[in-house]
């Protein structure tokens, strides 16, 4: 490539971040070559800050940078419905649709036997704990609607459940704006059966 | 969001780069906060050491990290051909052909008077000073074939062919491996023009 060392180690570390291959690496590259050194620095020193003051929230596992996360710490969320989540990625997306205001608990993962993912591997402990001191009525299961996050949303409901605690699912069924010609078999095998009525 | 203020401020900054929009942003950020500290640190000095470290060419304003860039420090490089360049970007695409092993000499953009960016905006007087000290047999003009890049192209043949060097310019034509059926008027009609004899 004959580029210079340091915009050389500059493009290794770009391409190993996700959705990024060679071309963007170098798109980026350049962009930070061009651009001032002030928004350069702004950048460098975000993922540096991150790396420094990002720990867990000791409740729900949570990226935090104090012991409880922003979401916990907040007086305005419903601490009678904790929304389970495999990793603390899972949470913007739910954030967003603006239709959850309880709180998240979070497994950093799911289970499978494939991977030696156990019930050990996950904060399915703390969990528990949290169901047996704090005052919960509803627990929403938001794993993945695939076979690791199925089984885990299984798993859990069968350990909740006696508790005298309601769980819930995510409804499985057409995305909102999709075409049912084009939906899989089993997402549409799954609207059908979960059909509501009007 | 909800996300503590150190996440949101580096989603921030990711999302000013080229490509990068709030989904691969949060893709990204989430994938930093993932991963070792090690590799995080690496990426945020690798920024740092860029805008620290780089400078321009002192011959021919492509990147470099001293007084001469990689390729003009090159022994193995042909100092007789010098291929023009917009900016230092357009190198990188170049150098992969390993079709050219010549010098480069990059003007720092294109004539556009719609711009306000004439001739000494430019690195042009650099360059026919290499022209007028250096042994130059051709000067390969590889500005972009759309209007800057074309007026550019054609000012800077006005001014170097009475030097008595050769001056060539990339050819246009069909892209190999597209489809004749899919190809744009201006492309297919430059194609019939420059057509070879077999």
């Amino acid at each position: 490539m004959n580029a210079a060392p340091s915009i050389q180690k500059l493009l290794d570390e770009l391409e190993r971040l996700p959705g990024v291959g060679p071309k963007s690496a170098q798109r980026i590259a350049y962009w930070i070559l061009n651009t001032d050194k002030a928004t350069a620095m702004r950048l460098s020193e975000a993922i540096a800050e991150v790396k420094e003051t990002v720990r867990f929230c000791s409740r729900c596992f949570n990226y935090a940078e104090d012991e409880l996360c922003e979401i916990c710490a907040s007086p305005k969320r419903d601490q009678a419905i904790i929304c389970v989540v495999s990793e603390p990625r899972d949470i913007p997306p739910i954030e967003r649709t603006a239709a959850f205001s309880g709180t998240y608990h979070v497994l950093g993962g799911a289970l499978s036997p494939m991977e030696g993912i156990g019930p050990d591997d996950l904060h399915i402990a703390p969990l528990l704990s949290r169901l047996a001191s704090e005052e919960v009525g509803e627990v929403l299961l938001a794993t993945n609607p695939n076979v690791e996050g199925e089984t885990t949303a299984t798993y859990l409901a069968r350990l909740i459940k006696p508790m005298g605690i309601k769980v819930t699912r995510l409804a499985s069924g057409l995305p909102v704006g999709g075409d049912l010609e084009f939906a899989d078999e089993v997402t549409l095998g799954r609207a059908i059966e979960s059909r509501r009525t009007l």
